[in-house]
Order: C-alpha cells, then structure tokens, then sequence
C-alpha cells in the first residue's frame, strides 16, 4: 500500500468527534455549528433537488454559481474575475486544495507551509512529490516575519500554501503580513495557494484581505474558498477555486479526475447564498461573536488564559500559565473522559517542534450548548 | 505545472456536452438521463435537506447509508460486508476510484488496465508513479483472453483495473472472463480495484457478477460502486468503496484529503434508495432496455451495424461496414455539426492502437429525444 497514505492517523477532527461519541462529551473539537445551518438556504438546495436538476453539472459547476462566485468576489473585495476562466466549483474546500497542490507541484519542488497546518496539505504535497519546508508560527501572535521566510525561500520554492484567517490560530492577518508574504513569492517566481476558507467568519470589524489582491500576486494566487463554512453548512461540501486561467485550467484537469463535478442541487443553493446582501454576512460575524465572548468569558472566568479569537469557529486557550503539567494532548484525553467536553490539542496541527501548550474549543455552539460545556468544565483546573 | 495533468485535454464527455450546447444538437454523448430521477428519492434528499441533518457527516459516511450498502449487496449478491470496517462513501465514483488507485500504487509498480479505459484511471495512476500496462479489448465481443493477461502480468503487478460492465462497450462480463482475471490475480499477488458504477445498469436478464464474490478475491479486491448509475441521479455524486479491512483503511486514508466526506443529506436519500425492495430495480432495468431497443431499432433502420448492448446507459456502433471512409472522431464530428446529434467516439477510450470504428450512443433518454436523435440521423449513411 501507499506509505504516504497508509501509516497517517485518521484526522484529529474525526478522531475526537468519535471520542466526543465515545465519551458521551459536548463537541467542542471539529468546526461545525450545532445548528441546522440557515433555513432559506436548505429550502433552495431542497426545492431544487425537487424542480431542478440532478445530472451531471458542468466539470466546472453550474454557470449561475461561478458566476455568483465572481459577483461575490467582485462586491466583496473589489476583485475582478472572470466566471468562465476563473472560477471553478469544487466537492469542499479540502478537494480545492488537494486540486490545486496536485495542479502546481511537481517531484523535487519544495513548498513553503506554516505551522500550525491543516493535517491534508503534507500528504497531499508528498503524494505530488514536494518537499515540504516547514516554518513555525506561535502563540500568541502567530505573525509572519521576515526572518521565517528568508530561512526557507529560494529558487526551488515553487509554492506557497497559506491558510488566512488561520485554523487554529483564531488569526486574521493584517496587510502588513500579507505584503511580506507577496514580496517573497514575487521575489522567487512562487505560486500562493491560500486557504481563505474562513474569509466570512472574522469578528470586531476586521477586514479580510485575499492575497490574490495584494498587488504582484493576481496572477501566481490560487485562491481556495468554501460555501459550507460561509453559510455553516459544513456538510454539503461545496468549495470554489479562483485563479488566473493558466492556473485554473491545469487545476481543472486534476478536479476532473478527483471529483469530477459537485451536486447542482447544492451549487444552485449555494448560488442563492452568494446573492444575500451584506447585512446577512455582518449578522452571522455579530452572532458568532457573540457566541465566542460567551465561551471566552465563561474560559476566563473558570481560569483559562484565552487567545482572543480574531476569526474562524475556534479560540484556543493557552495552557502554560496554569502549570498543569500536562501537553494539550493529555488535557484534551482528560477533558472528554472526565468533563465530557472535547476540544482539540493544537500540537496536533505540528510535524515537528510543536506548541504543546495550546488547545482550540469551537464555539459556533448555541448557548447552552457553550454553557453546558462550561459548567462541566469549571473544575478543570 | 504538473506535467501529469497540465497536458490532458478536457473530459471526451465535458468537451462533447460543450459541442452538443455550443451546436444545439441532441446530447447522446456524455451518459446522464434526461429525466430528474426518482422522485421518491428527490424527495427524500429534500426532506433530509429541510429537516435532517447538514453538518459534517463521519469522514467514512453516514452509518445509516453504510449499513445500507452493506445489506444492499448482501440481498443482491449474498456478499458480507461489515459495514463499519469495509464500506466507505465517496464523493462519486470518480472519487472513489481515485481513492483506491492512490492508496495501492506506489512509484514503480506496474498496473494492468485495459482499454477501452475510463479517462480517469491511467492519469491517476501516473501521478501515484505507477506504471501502466495496457492491454487492448476488441469489439465485437471485447473479452479477456489468457494470452493477453499473460503478455502482461508479472511479479511487479501491483493492481489491475477492471471495469464491468464495461462502459462504453456495454458489455457485462461472464464468470468464465473473472475467473481467468482472478487466476492471475492471485497468481501475481495483485490488487484489483473494479469499477462496478454500471452493476445494476443490465438487461436481459443478465446476472451481474462482483469480482469480489469470486474465489480468492474477497481479500483482494476494491469494489467500487456509484450512486449517481444506480439510481439515475448522475449530478448527486455519492459512491463507494467496499473492501477487506487492510485495503479500505488505506483508501480511507486518501479519502479524507480527497473530499474528507459527502453531503449527508444526499447520502440518507441514497440509503433510502438502496434499501427498495428488487422490483425497483428490474422495473428500471426494463425500462432502459426498451429505451435500448428503440435506440437500437431505429438506427438500424438507417442502416447502423449496432453492437448489442448488454448493459451501461450506452450501446455502440461499428462504422467499418459502412465504408464511410472517416474514424469515429470524424464522425462524431461531422453529426455534432450537421446533423445536430452528439455522441461519444470510443477512439478516446484507448491511449495507443485505438479502435477508429466505433461510435457510443447514449439511450438513457426520453422517447421522443431518442426518436428526433434518430430522425435527424435519417441520412447520416
Ligand atoms: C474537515 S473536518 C475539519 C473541520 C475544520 O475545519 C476544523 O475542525 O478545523
Ligand atoms: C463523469 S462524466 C462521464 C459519464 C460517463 O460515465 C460517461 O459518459 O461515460
């Protein structure tokens, strides 16, 4: 069997929902809202499902969601894209990414990756052939700096992958960041894959801001999104990827044979999504955030020094002032056999030196959930 | 770029859809019904999508929709399946067949495939590093013979791909063909990943036989199945991986940096599906076989040597007694323009020494779409 693949561990999400299962705990590990996702938006998957069509979509989604896709973009951060060649509809954000590093890197090339890092980007750039170089970010700034990316870039850096707002850093990135980030890819000729899942889900005003804007980097970013964390409805796994047509059309030949096409029923629904006017992006920050203070202050209050979340459905609790004498992994074993609560250790998101001391709770959880959770944890430290 | 994909042209079924739209012609190419499907599962993909649940499913799929795989071939084939150990869901067959190439082929291992092959399958495993070792099917019967299994099976056969019933030769395989294929499997000690999308597309009467229900194969063999084919929803992508403990955890390894899961709500209609007593599924039977029929007639009429199909949504024609003098590329081109009528050129099923003689037409479709397809081919000979 395949060694890239055949010695991996299931995902760390899979794993401790199952043991959140196991345990009988309050899920507070994987990234998904324990609502039913807006109402408006399932009614449209639904009556389309019903009335509208079920066979094979176009390999690069239905016109009407590309097209939503590029309005969005378009509204949203000034961004000009073309929905015929720049714009391609996938089965999830993991199926963007894993197109797009298949679509770039080839064996001997070395790609640039930021620690803390979603568990699918190494094997998929090892099964493509790519050395991975691996740079660290840490608490509690988690900032890009100059030092870190002039230790590992050079003529061989083909590609970049970056993940902003970052899981699980709760991390929004300011311009200033992503300027750094644009000059070295300029500087070496390299191609930014930028995970921007969470784009929407940024709290206190922030401003997300694509790489793919940044100037100098239109044309060499791959710009991956996804509507199952836009609209919470993680499970439809409904993705996009935008980029230059000479980078999306060779991603499109590697989506073709990955997935093919996506369901249109869903595309349909999430095309209607894209449409909804501002006030319901800004509404869903507001409730968001309002869930994270509640989680925050309910951590705080028991103890917890918490990470203020700038983004995402995560904050995360830095261990180390509280001397517990345990890694995040042995707290997070403790708390879902103990307390019934399962959050995720940050350590798993490290290959090698890893921040051992910071454990992510998502809080895109209804009150009482949260309260619950809190409750059970207040004497778990 | 990738040199693996950067290449590739579009999908034969993508590019000849664009040629049906962009011509306006009947789209008999890429294989999809012209009806919605089953309403009863529509409905039930509604009812799921409105009131059920639309979050992050487990990564393996829905238990309710593995159990259901699992009893569905049990009825049909009195295969034993655990559920929870050797069925897995996949966005699609595409993917699943994905999954299962990447988790057994390593750099250097040959891979047995015959042509006509799906377009997905020597791609794929080019970029695992695998070897392709092609063998060449012949109409009119395109059966496997022992001198052809000889001329390529060897200690380095890693895996061999097999697909039956055979699109687009729409032929349904006999014991006698998988009983030589499984001595050399086991002969060589190689895998085989058997793409069964078309399994419930018979006629006739013909008896479908799963690969892994032939001596020897259980522990060998990765079965790969499609929800899309079974139930005519070819838009909805959901399909499966069923195999022996060791090889699905590995293609489960894959899985979960391919898609990492499907839309639940898709998947419960599905489990709703699979679980409708048999006559559902030799109702549809028939109805494609009378679909088939009149397809058959009618361009027999006009003077076509139809190859009888014995199962798959497509049924071909041998061009080469009619001594047009033009390949089947030609002649699918010259119908798309002139005659306003698509179709699929089974040259693009082979990568050397193709077949030039024969053209695939789909009959999934409505009455009157298959009669003005054949009026308008009225003087195509
Ligand atoms: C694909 S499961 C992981 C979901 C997620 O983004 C997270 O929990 O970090
Ligand atoms: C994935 S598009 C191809 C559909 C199909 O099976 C065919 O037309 O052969």
């Amino acid at each position: 069997m395949n060694k890239v693949f055949a010695d991996l561990p299931v995902t760390v999400f899979e794993a401790m929902s199952q043991a959140a299962r196991d345990n009988n705990a309050i899920n507070l590990g994987q990234g998904f809202p324990d609502d039913p996702g807006p109402e408006d938006i399932r009614r449209a998957a639904a009556d389309a499902t019903v009335n509208g069509y079920n066979q094979y979509p176009s390999m690069m989604g239905i016109p009407e969601l590309r097209q939503a896709i590029a309005a969005h973009y378009g509204r949203w951060h000034k961004l000009s894209l073309d929905p015929m060649t720049e714009v391609m509809v996938t089965s999830g954000g993991t199926e963007a990414l894993t197109a797009s590093i298949l679509a770039v890197v080839e064996p001997g090339d070395e790609v640039v990756v930021f620690q803390p890092v979603y568990d699918s980007y190494l094997p998929i750039i090892r099964q493509a052939g790519g050395i991975p170089r691996l740079l660290r970010l840490e608490p509690p700034g988690w900032r890009l700096t100059e030092e870190m990316l002039a230790s590992v870039f050079n003529e061989k850096t083909k590609a970049v992958l970056f993940n902003n707002p970052l899981n699980p850093a709760a991390v929004v990135y300011p311009r200033e960041d992503l300027e750094l980030l644009a000059r070295y890819c300029q500087k070496f000729d390299t191609i930014a894959i930028c995970d921007e899942v969470w784009e929407h889900v940024i709290f206190d005003g922030r401003e997300h801001i694509p790489l793919i804007t940044i100037p100098g980097m239109r044309d060499r970013t791959i710009k991956v999104g996804s509507a199952g964390k836009i609209f919470s409805l993680t499970g439809w796994k409904v993705g996009f990827v935008c980029a230059a047509p000479p980078l999306l059309r060779v991603a499109a030949k590697v989506h073709q044979f990955l997935t093919f096409t996506t369901a249109p029923n869903l595309q349909a629904a999430v095309a209607y999504g894209l449409g909804k006017p501002d006030e319901y992006f800004y509404d869903m920050r507001k409730d968001l955030a309002r869930s994270r203070d509640r989680l925050t202050k309910g951590l705080e209050s028991i103890g917890f020094p918490v990470l203020k979340s700038q983004g995402t459905y995560f904050l995360t609790v830095d261990l180390s002032p509280l001397g517990l004498n345990e890694t995040d992994v042995e707290f997070c074993k403790r708390i879902v056999t103990d307390y019934k609560v399962a959050a995720i250790p940050v350590s798993a998101f490290y290959e090698q030196d890893a921040v051992t001391s910071v454990v992510r709770f998502c809080f895109s959880k209804k009150d009482e959930t949260l309260d619950t959770a809190l409750e059970r944890l207040s004497d778990a430290v």
